[in-house]
């Protein structure tokens, strides 16, 4: 179960994010190890195709296994993304996403978690994996890594 | 050498993309086989740890990558992300991000493309890699996979 | 349930393989959509360091995953791999390693599937993911791509 | 250019893996951040469909990765793979490969390189890239990862 005293962490961090913001995710639920980040489609979303653009997939999967992570790392740890793979399985036109981080592993130098992302009526529309660098959350400020959390 | 018919067609596209605006994307150059994308850095790109979040360098990475297909497969035929691989590099934390996309294979069913994001200081930030399946334009309504262009 | 006439030619065609002969894989057992397969490790799996090389890994990993598919697909297709994202989990020193494939989704052009590896102790050693670009068996001679099945 | 004491002890390395005699790989050149592995191809690296087994190719891109990244962080320092990420680009039927590797950024605890595999006639075959945690030498008996080097 989850550490009661770390979900308001989480979701105020969470809540703090302009990127969050910007891109209109909500944080639905955490877990030991899990999330679920919810983004409603909104017209800006889409590619000239009339698909949800790639980098959104990217996004909201490379969000939600953060959370997962961070579930598990708490906050005296950092951790920043070093790869992030993809694999795009349907189109989705409308609706919403949702996306469910799980973490497959965590270290004291690198985590590894995956999510996948459905919708509303459970169609499997992508599935990704990323790998982190974990360090101590003061030095994040000298990292030379990029990523996100 | 870049058809003079073509670099039109792809700057219209572009141009009529709501995500690419939503997002701060510039269209640069468009070569043959190749694409330079700018984003200046908007606080809203930056995750809460004060780096770019890994899903706008996923989106950028992405997006220059199909630019870079397109000028080699036409407007008549259609390409959706099916992969997409990142390496992170280096953190960002302002300024700008170029994303310089290459076609590495393009093929009548699979095409193959890989890109770079560099600081204005010519730091790398990013490589990422993206496998796209290629179908005929006018079947892109009846297309099961995700992706952009 | 597997087609119970498909079984039979899975296991000959992975019988008349050299490839697995060599590698030393076994096939322990294929349902619809999944496959386990098992690698006995010897001397020469391993890299100077004394742990399983990466390469041996990937391959258990893509052999799993292409089984997994070819239980959906039947023989009268064939499929090449396109591309191949492995996480390295934990590393092995001694012992055997079960690779267990999943098909995520078959389409028509484009199938994508996942496998895990994990020691007789139940220790998950690496995960991974592939896709595939799906052909008529008897167009693979003209086939530009690379891969396996 | 590449430290004249570093190449007989990479070399040397090289030279006593088991795993490299059986796959029959072959050190080709090192340079500074770069290296060159050649493999001639015998009927057990292809798969049932007669074109090389995708194993092979992330075998092939793994291994001189590890190497190219072995010239820049010397013999002190190991490194393990947590990620390799290949795109197969076009099949082979026989003949030799020649991967090619470079360091894209050696760290004190990431490294990113890539690789691509040609055939003899120049044709591209596989693009890959993989990223590695850097430890000290002597910690590698304590670690956790997989990986090759």
């Amino acid at each position: 179960m989850l550490d009661p005293a770390l979900e308001p962490a989480v979701r105020k961090r969470f809540g703090s994010s302009k990127f969050a913001q910007w891109m209109g995710l909500t944080l639905v639920t955490l877990g030991e190890g899990t999330s679920e980040v919810r983004l409603d489609l909104e017209p800006h979303h889409f590619n000239p195709g009339g698909i949800v653009h790639g980098g959104v997939i990217a996004t909201l999967l490379d969000g939600c296994i953060g959370l997962a992570l961070r579930t598990e790392l708490g906050m005296d740890k950092d951790h920043v993304t070093t790869n992030l793979s993809v694999q795009y399985i349907s189109a989705m036109r409308s609706g919403a996403l949702t996306g469910r981080g799980r973490a497959v592993r965590v270290g004291d130098r690198v985590s590894h978690g995956e999510a996948e992302l459905t919708s509303d009526q459970g169609r499997l529309v992508a599935k990704g994996s990323a790998t982190f660098l974990v360090i101590p959350a003061r030095r994040r400020d000298e990292q030379p890594l990029g990523g996100d959390g």
